[in-house]
């Protein structure tokens, strides 16, 4: 019979790539509870509705989407954003504000074209919700960067590129676009990076706005930081009104010592549809990967989904695109399988003193394997090294006789004897580096 | 507009539940590892025909399957095992044997017909692969029970029931039972405690099986015990050679300290299929909740799915059983929400301050939250209470002016100065409680 594969675009993590992942996992949750978030998570399938509603019918393209047995239409999750607002929702009146919540889930998109791009990703979600204060906003983008930070990415290798969509909307309103055209600009802009800049004009040209004000709009996702930005739209009220909080902002992440890897860069809007407000993006500083991580301020979701008024803000960091960084700059740290004792054994009586030895051990917080069966004790010690034994417990037929094991350290060669009633306290001693 | 639900049967991880969650696979890590497993994952969707392959067409029903927008029939997963044996079929001759490893996947599965039940759960999977020796069987079994001890559950609390389908294998065929019935005579076992003994009996003779052998296979279901076993078979040689065996793996579960939880019981089988040898259940002690855990020795599942020929024994233990039996004896730790420390705030200079100090604090390895507005210090000490911390660091014009904060011990209300400069020395030394 052939054998069976998985499917394209899906990964199978063997011990090796899931070291790697839990090392990711590792940091995303120890920073994440160092500021103060709560850990939760949701199910892996929802209702088709949960991500049609607000981003159109359009996104289902990119679903795994199907009817369930029950005739319910149903998708994997795209974005784990829906559920959090669906969860919060629920429960808006007795949860604590603000919600301060992170989760690590695994997302699914089936994307036809993209031939050899994974269809499935895990992603950090870090949320703060019912709080409308830009000291918020500043908060999320320094856990975002701090994560970097910790993995050893320094602002040399790693760059937030921060713009805001009320900035946008205010310098597009000034500028003559019409209220119900904003959003569709924003999805042009969003291509910036991907698509020839004679076909962004002309997509532009597509929504009925004038070569001038396209013009205009292209200039505008070519400002870079505050100055540029004031220097250009600081006399226009409605712009200089956001600009002022985009000011505060840059002191907040000051504050937070994370200022250094920010950049003021309007061409960022994110693609999504339900941001409102600050929106940022980390990436590699060479742009040669894709961007790390995306979120921002999206404070009508939680209307749309659940019913409820809550300003929200977030972001979505993948397991992928940081795994890459950090090989590339050697951070990752190398898989090695270790264990603490393997127990050796020749003879039957032998045999059943290692069983023991081997509970006794493990009973003492080691992590201890035994050989399944008889074999030359050179074997036993080859085994040994492979599972990456710090030490092996010898017993034979002697050892027995004289109520003891004889104690092999696996890397100095050393060996010493060791009465069986000692065993966990002088190999816990051991293992402790004692 | 209406709010959106999330689909019946599937569970929603609010922080409460996700760290009693979090609690269990804490303890399914922390004994995998102890007992030198390694953590793999499998992609939670895989093709159809890795489920349908060994159990037959008749699973579809119980699974969540579609094609997807590439015309491949796929599935959810519904159980780990036949990802685990394509993984290591993949790599059978670079990994180092015995394979030993573990996986905490979510599974699904769609039953119609029971309301109210989850269609989705987490199960932990612990395999050893390329074993054949009987005290393979025991350490599994000896993992499974050490996981139970773990949570504090005695003998007492939980029982282990251990069968061998080579041991009903050895006395059907002697009591007449034609090699080909043998597997739906399994099948008609497990519903043992499901269904009233009559139905059972007329499902046997369904199977073409006289009214004599059917009564002897229900009373050989009755058999516990080894004595039991060896009184009405151990005459019968190809029926001894198998009870040797079983005395063998009992002796090794007394050397590994866990014969206490184990009885022998031959009403057991094991549902799926593919089992081979010694299969066995984890139960409540009062058997009022379903199995916490199901598993054993599964010899031919990878020759069927991967092609190759590996001896193999494994097992699952969801999370629901155990949640609720942990429940009930009390046994599950409280959650509650906390933190290190709480930075409040009054005035604008004291909020910057109030932000070097939660980075400080952060740094320091301390978890920290600081207020987004400013407020009352009554209702911020509020906000600290809520949120679980253990200490607030308290910014007003007046520390400002001095270049110190006010920590509060939250538990006390014991208050005390502390210069900026050394605010991350003394509270990391009294969150550490020195």
């Amino acid at each position: 019979m052939v054998e069976l594969k998985g499917l394209p675009g899906f990964r199978d993590f063997y011990p090796e790539e899931l070291a790697a992942r839990s090392y990711i996992m590792g940091v995303w949750h120890e920073v994440a509870l160092r500021f103060g978030f709560e850990e939760y998570d949701g199910p892996p399938l929802e209702t088709l509705e949960l991500y049609t509603r607000k981003s159109g019918d359009e996104i289902v393209q990119q679903l795994y989407e199907f009817e369930d047995k029950g005739g319910r239409r149903v998708a994997l999750r795209p974005e784990m954003t829906p559920s959090l607002a669906r969860m919060v929702g629920a429960r808006a009146r007795a949860l604590q504000k603000p919600v301060r919540w992170f989760s690590t889930p695994q997302l699914f998109r089936y994307e036809r074209k993209q031939r050899g791009r994974l269809r499935e990703h895990f992603q950090l979600n870090l949320d703060i919700i019912g709080e409308s204060s830009v000291l918020a906003d500043a908060e999320l983008l320094a856990a975002g960067i701090e994560i970097l930070k910790a993995t050893g990415l320094n602002a040399t290798q790693v760059r937030a590129r921060v713009s805001d969509r009320r900035v946008l909307a205010a310098i597009f309103r000034h500028l003559g676009v019409k209220e119900d055209t904003l959003e569709d600009v924003y999805q042009v802009i969003d291509r910036l990076e991907r698509e020839p800049r004679g076909r962004l004009e002309a997509r532009l040209e597509e929504l009925g706005l004038g070569p001038e004000i396209v013009s205009e709009i292209v200039a505008t996702t070519e400002l870079r930081g505050l100055d540029e930005l004031r220097a250009q739209f600081g006399a226009v009220a409605s712009v200089a009104e956001r600009i002022a909080e985009l000011s505060v902002y840059l002191e907040h992440l000051e504050d937070l010592a994370v200022a250094e890897y920010v950049d003021i860069d309007l061409s960022v809007v994110r693609g999504l549809a339900y941001y409102t407000g600050i929106v940022f993006e980390l990436w590699d500083a060479r742009r040669q990967l894709r961007a790390i991580c995306g979120g921002g301020r999206y404070d009508d979701l939680l209307r749309i989904i659940a019913n409820v008024d809550m300003p929200a803000l977030g972001f979505g960091m993948g397991d992928v695109v940081l795994t890459e960084l950090l090989r590339e700059h050697r951070l990752l740290p190398e898989f090695r399988r270790s264990i603490d004792c393997f127990v050796a054994w020749m003879g039957a009586d032998a045999g059943r003193q290692a069983l023991r030895a081997a509970q006794v051990l493990r009973s003492a917080g080691l992590s201890t394997v035994f050989e399944f069966r008889e074999r030359r004790l050179g074997s036993q010690l080859k085994s040994a090294n492979q599972v990456g034994a710090r030490f092996s417990v010898i017993i034979g037929p002697e050892e027995v006789e004289a109520k003891q094991a004889r104690i092999r350290d696996m890397s100095s060669g050393d060996e010493r004897l060791v009465a069986f009633d000692q065993l966990a306290r002088v190999m816990r001693d051991e293992a402790n580096g004692a």
